[in-house]
């Protein structure tokens, strides 16, 4: 497989794999051997910062050459489809292409179509393989194993991809699965992977708390009735960072809601690894990049 | 002449350099010998996802460096006009800047006054110069002469800078020109080159089909009353695929409004240069740009 | 000091090396020994065609490398935090930022939390720098000093963060200031610089000239009673035109309202820098750009 799309694609071995190449290239130990230029295009149908300046940077970090895209001066203001911009890219010459589209398998209909390489930069409620694998990076490098460890995932379950992708691989690689929402965004897909606890139990036992961002862009239902109280009841207080175990790291997908998901103070606590994932991720996109450029997977 | 602006500019010998200029670099025959770096800014005052691609594509592959440019965060949110915005960019050392404006002729007023080459990217219903040059090397490459080829243009004639660029220049190198338009979307200019028939006859004769884009955000009037039915009355169907000559090819400038003038499925039918258009608009937008640089006609 | 936020960081001593970099880089006399590949990004949250551009193009000279940010397709429109996005781009390795925002002293509350430089590219009402040191350079280069010059700032003083920047530091290396502004654009806080006088007199003495565009963005009070007469009360006419001196230049920071500030036809006159002050604006952005990256201030 050529593509990158979803987290359920890749096996242990796979995943391992990725993870020492990351740390080959944070480290500076990869070589880089390309001759010929390759040129990607990251086309952004959602609002992004981290995602998409961290695709950039690992393209600027490999050397690879960039086509800027802006759907909002795109022939998608003409009503192009997304298969007619892919296949577009593809006759340029593109040789990668990075997406984020609101839609869930954006590429489910069209991809055996195209013979370019797509790197899911996320699908709408979908996954966000990219963010699961920096996550697991983030993860492997403070604890140096997945077996047994206890992860605790709080928050938005239901509209997250990025709790979809990550319960799923966490939970195959051996993690204890732990989780903790609102009534109206518990996910019931979920339960097959781990058990539902309220946030003060959840503190006391994990090793590694993931808070989800409450995403008001991506649903029109009423949020939760505990909204202004979000924080005392799902978030991380000074409190509850006193349950957590010695060891034990945060994680957080960004962009904080600062004051609702975790108390601002707290963001850049040591115990946080909120800018450490930020930092990884350019590594495990430069990791996957290159893996990708390289023939992908059986 | 040091710009690019519209058609009628170039003599057939001009033309022919060009597509054998294109052939070099489609072939990566060319060799680049540039010692300073060349610095490109691509002004889009109208959405394009192709046209602005492939001229990034086309830079990328001759080492260009550019310049960033974004109506909707520039000083034209400002009140600056397009000759500033010009002048400016002349100003910051750009070595040439290649303009889509909604404006036919919007260079008229200030091309002597400005010192740096300018590449018509389109202007309003004007003039689209690179498409009609990737247009004729598709064609070039598919018949290797234009001399007695039978060319039908077909749909939205009035409003199309694609057909204007093409009719003239197409009936100065020889081809015959036939005509297929609703009664509304007429352009009584372009009878000097060719005349007017139904789009089953016009199926019947042509080595090439041109179809044209529905641009509904260029014309406020109502449409063909059978509009619903364009697809019926002036479109591609699979009854009048078969009405098409053996050796012909289809073509589109794109984007495509599937299912109106042309139907889905024969977008992809090996008839169709569509895609192949759009792999050759790199090659002449490379051959362009170094012709340019390298100070362009007499 | 790692950053370049207000011109009142340097003494003179600085702004001559700045200057005499500046030149440097314009003769191509400076040799660039970088090893490591130098990330920047520019974060431009209010619309700029000049600075921005100015700012690529000093950056593509000296072979930095950018990642694109744009705001209205970034997190911010997630409710992210200015502070949040800095400390994204420094986590995913960016070396430098180039900041424009609306808020005065943007980076005021988080300046010391950041490792990596900061370079102010207009902080609302507050500083311009880098427009500062281009005027300066354009000065330079007209006069050789400052000293004992004689510089009129004309017009909308009190919202000018163009006009703040240029008179205390003007001041500072010896030049007189001279004011003129409609009664609602003055400004007390400058008076201990300079005088105000009427828009004629100014004219009769000064050896620079400096005219501010009226920013019809940023203010929403009643404008000056006369706009529709702003030319003939405080812009440059012809007649005033012929009260300058000899050896007097025209500055503008640009874009220019035509017919505004100045008469259409004395955009390009031979006293005027407008043009200049922007090709100017590449070499000093250079300048910077290097003195930050090897280390910036004591």
């Amino acid at each position: 497989m050529k593509h990158a799309l979803k987290m359920c694609q890749w096996d242990e071995q796979d995943i391992m794999e990725l993870i020492k190449l990351a740390k080959q290239m944070e480290e500076g130990s990869y070589e880089n051997r390309r001759k010929q230029p390759y040129v990607v295009a990251n086309l952004f149908y959602e609002p992004s910062t981290r995602t998409k300046s961290s695709f950039e940077m690992a393209q600027v970090k490999l050397g690879y050459k960039r086509i800027p895209f802006d759907v909002a001066h795109s022939s998608v203001q003409k009503g192009e489809s997304l298969y007619d911009t892919v296949k577009t890219f593809e006759a340029i010459g593109v040789d990668a292409l990075v997406i984020r589209h609101e839609q869930e398998n954006y590429y489910k209909e069209w991809i055996d179509q195209v013979t370019i390489p797509i790197i899911n930069g996320g699908d709408g409620c979908g996954q966000h393989p990219t963010q699961s694998l920096l996550d697991l990076y983030t993860i492997y490098e403070s604890f140096g194993s997945f077996k047994g460890l206890k992860v605790g995932i709080a928050g938005d379950l239901r509209h997250s991809r990025v709790a979809r992708s990550n319960v799923e691989i966490l939970h195959r690689l051996g993690a204890t699965i732990i989780l903790a929402s609102p009534e109206e965004w518990k996910d019931e897909s979920l339960m097959q992977y781990g058990e539902y606890c309220s946030m003060d139990e959840l503190c006391e036992v994990v090793d590694v708390l993931m808070l989800l961002r409450v995403q008001r862009e991506r649903h029109v239902e009423q949020m939760h009735s505990n909204q202004a109280n979000y924080l005392e009841v799902f978030g991380l207080t000074e409190r509850r960072m006193s349950f957590l175990k010695r060891e034990s790291i945060i994680m957080h997908p960004a962009p904080i809601n600062r004051g609702v998901e975790i108390a601002d103070q707290l963001v850049e606590h040591p115990k946080s690894r909120i800018f450490t994932q930020m930092k990884n991720g350019v590594f495990v996109r430069m990791a996957l990049h290159e893996k990708i450029r390289l023939g992908g997977w059986k």
